[in-house]
């Protein structure tokens, strides 16, 4: 029962599939060659415009590259308070943007509320050059909550962002769980809706946890600011050598919308889980939209749960509302789930987790 | 005929077989797996020494990472005039290191002569913050030239670096091609001996060009710098989340000494390219001790060749000595064998080069 | 009536004289001088502690510097949430560390209290590298609010930083008000007692809001780290070549307590003020305990304060207490004395406050 | 007899006065005064062109701005192999920049050759971002030989920088000294001429050695950089907070051609050392056109000089001629002049240099 992060799986086998055959023959390194070649089509295609796309080998170095393509070093980028690059990354984003600021907001269930944005963004940042210059909003999509900005909330966010004269950047290392969701409210969907439609200016697309072995983009919006990425890309030792491998994963995710099939799968297991705590009697934490679950659960059950074999951990966030705060007695866990992910292992949970 | 680069051929068999199995079930994410844990004691006990190794997608973060832990913002870093970290990674090594010189020292056959080390490095740097610290002496094995170090040679610049108050890197990306020569020499010859137990401090050790797919080590002979690098690779975005399947490419490669099958297999090839190109009748720029065939060819019969097929490159190189230039009507070109070269491919090019 | 800033003010007569003095002749340049190298032994005098002294030409560089030497590019600095060096300095801190992450802390009264603090840099880290490597707590002596840390609650924090393996820093630009004020409480207090002794590791001593033209100081009481100090003050393009010029200024400042004299006239007049408000039935927002008095003043009495000639700022805090707050039609404004206020601006502005 | 540097010698009495007037009364920090407007506008009317102009502590900073305001952290610059930003300046343009690599070109008299720039800087980048992008050509203006860069030199340079895509920068630490040698040559000389009619992008415009306590200038030709070397002014710790202080400097030294002055007396002293030196029978390592000599004295003669109390350097120069080589009974030392520079010491120096 795996329910510790969806990167403790391995990968998909038509990835591994893909890479098998991708390996065989010769063809020219550090990304000159077709399949490379082929994705960045694929990838302008999927999302209707013109991109700049680069592949990196992690979610740290999307992130990182993205923000320094928007943000200079003396910038500011504002992020929710539990952001994976507040939190998770090593200070990632100050090395690659070479000295920038991360502002941290407040914002109930992982998410970024247009009013604390404006609040925190707005102040006047006095006499030239006091303050680091405000200069990039990031939005995390899906949220570190397993919630999910819906098109009108990236939109309203980005315009208030363009007021104050800042780019946007969406993490989407979840970004195809967000996006199963979302076509899953409104059925013509489009990546493009979510993101450059909705004034996202650059979007680091997640394809690891979702199934890939090792494989990142860096897609930009704007391709004047390509050459640029691809030097600093080049710097942080990002520019794979046998690149038409990584090209050979993307390829094998986004051929007949497995990419879109692995998410799909594992934001259900995620509804069925907190379907099924919900019914034996647990509180979630934030609304189901991707694929984690936040459960509260009695501190007492938690190594019960542990000792028959499930994996996953508690998980404090600031961010859960008033109402949803875990009593004395409980603790907030966050469960994963992934492509991998079994309905028996759901099953197994929440039997344990009605009866123990 | 595949003689552009080693990086242009894909992933062994084994390591691709390696990979399938060690994406079965789940592990932890960012290396506290066992696998990374198995290859982190396969990598001490073959070198005889306890190391702080970790494990990045490039050599290009594994050199600049290496000269970030032994060379401050404000050091200077000396390595050969053709070495990858000055002409081929776009300045990695200035970014990783936050602002580090690089400085070139000439030298024959792509390998730095102790005289000229001591004339440069050995300069008086002036009164203090002047110059940039004198901090790290890098050398490249195999060279850039496709020539190997000995033993003794390494042993005697680390220990004038030493004196100057310098510590040693050593650029192995082509590690397994010089090892299996030097072993060629000398049969009980152990990775130890030349790195460590001369003088070495840390150690770039490439897979990716042997074989694997994605796998390159950064070795720290003295774990106590350990730490830091760590921030500084989480910092770079090179923690792979997956690590695991990296960890099982080099488990592979380890195994049963595949890493040196392979090595030995792309060498014999070089050595059998060149001494055919000799019996042809055509010059050598270096002696062939690795997997390079460095080759002063007609200027008429470079295009002839590639229309047959040959891939390959022009390689002008300073560092040729000066018995050896190409005259005006000829050229140097550069020709790589790998794991994957066939002795059909060499045997094909040699009669297309006796024939022309 | 300038209460703008202290630093509106020119240099003292003292200071300006030693200047002429010290311009006759010549000396040798960036430091090797005969006035550096006394009043290096002077500072050490003060302090009754062996220091690495360096002269710097701002008090932003003696921060950053300072920061430097104590946090790695991968660390976190600790400071209230209205520190200089967070909301004034442009992100000087984030350049000269390259790359580490000012964290703030809230505090009544610009002071960082000793559970926030705790509450704050003791949250566990989590897995090494997700998060900057806490490193460093910086205490602003006088506070941005005007307060003073006494001598015991400086140890306690840097004790509870001790605790969590952080150094100290202080940014003592306006230490010398600071300390004319903690004398005035204790008669034997030296600046050894609220520095080194109470556990600060480096101190930005400023000497420009007090009356210099242009001198600063990095003392650090650990001089093992002064080599790499000398390194990144030079690279900063901190090292002043006719450093001697400085040097005289801060002999000037040093000779018969002339910095304690500024220091305490400063003190004074903000007293003065202070005490006139008061009686004329006005709010002060903080203890007076520097040379800065912060006022709620009717807004309807601010524009005509500067008709008449005051120079002063409206400055909101976060961190007044609840029960000082402005009302609706009241505004916090700050009024900074100097060495050069003179009684009858402080008369003139009282008057004015009393009658409008 | 002071000839060991120009920054050995204090301020200009001029320059002393000035401080004082302009320390009197109140003006607002930070560069918001009238007497910073006043300058700003003084340096446009002298160039006959907008300009950026932003005062700094340095000529080291003054450098490192310049340079991180045309060439990217990716980038190289191009200098002569004895450029002060290349040995004297403890690699600050690396760290001001965030990473760009110098790269040193050898030229005699401490000039670049056309020729050695067009074969250095026009060497194909190859593939992209393998090597970093070459961005910026820096010219030290007088040279670090004392030798100065005529108009149609600058403007062939600048012309051929701009063919390959990159800015000028000139290092004008001795600008003074410099112009004044061109209009002794041709009298209606601009200081626009030199600069940016001959295709100079920036300047670091020096006054310390010229006679100020410390001021120094960036000059940019074109102000739309204006805004991004403000903030990196700020976060060097540049912006000096009494900044009309150091308004008052360079106004009193632009203040009827004081500036030009100064340079054209130490010019003249230089000559006149100079003439001495060949009438006693030594020999010149370059031609003197600004205020350093460079004279071939025998080796048992330098002591004895000391002796007698002359200050000087011994300085090997690579970029001497062949014909100018000291032999081996021989060595090239440095003479500098200075504003303060009496014709006694010149004639005394002349003396011993005859005599012993």
């Amino acid at each position: 029962m795996n329910f510790a992060s969806d990167n403790w799986a391995g990968a998909s086998p038509k990835v591994l599939e893909a890479l098998a055959h991708g390996s065989a023959g010769i063809a020219p390194a550090y990304g000159a060659d077709d399949l490379t070649r082929e994705v960045k089509a694929r990838l302008a295609a999927l999302f209707g415009h013109e991109v700049g796309a680069f592949f990196v080998a992690t979610g740290t170095s999307a992130n990182s590259l993205c923000l320094a393509a928007l943000c200079p070093p003396y910038g500011a980028v504002y992020a929710h308070d539990e952001a994976h690059i507040i939190g998770d990354e090593g200070g990632a984003s100050e090395f690659v943007t070479q000295g920038a600021r991360l502002i941290g907001i407040p914002g109930v269930g992982g998410k970024i509320g247009l009013a604390d944005f404006k609040a925190v963004a707005g102040k006047p940042a006095g006499p030239a050059s006091r303050f680091p210059l405000p200069s990039t909003l990031s939005l995390t999509q899906a949220s570190e909550c397993g919630t999910v900005y819906r098109e009108e909330e990236v939109a309203a966010l980005s315009e208030a962002a363009a007021a104050f004269g800042l780019k946007v950047h969406m993490d989407g290392a979840r970004f195809a769980n967000a996006f199963a969701f979302l076509c899953s409210l409104r059925g013509d969907m489009t990546p493009g809706d979510i993101t450059w439609k909705a004034g996202v200016d650059a979007l680091s697309l997640g394809f690891t946890k979702n199934g890939a072995l090792l494989a990142e983009a860096v897609v930009l919006f704007d391709p004047e600011r390509a050459d640029e990425v691809e030097w600093r890309r080049k710097r942080s030792g990002q520019v794979l050598s046998k690149a038409r491998l990584v090209a050979a994963q993307l390829l094998a995710m986004l051929e007949d919308d497995h990419w879109l099939d692995l998410a799909r799968h594992a934001n259900r297991m995620a509804l069925m889980l907190g379907h099924g705590l919900v019914t034996a009697g647990h509180r979630l934490g934030f609304d189901i939209e991707a694929n984690e679950v936040f459960a509260v659960l009695p501190k007492a059950m938690i190594p019960r749960l542990r000792q028959e074999g499930a994996l996953f951990y508690e998980y404090p966030r600031a961010s859960l509302a008033a109402d949803r705060r875990a009593g004395p007695d409980a603790e907030l866990v966050r469960l994963v789930t992934s492509f991998a992910t079994m309905p028996e292992e759901v099953e197994q949970f929440i039997k344990l987790a009605s009866q123990i």
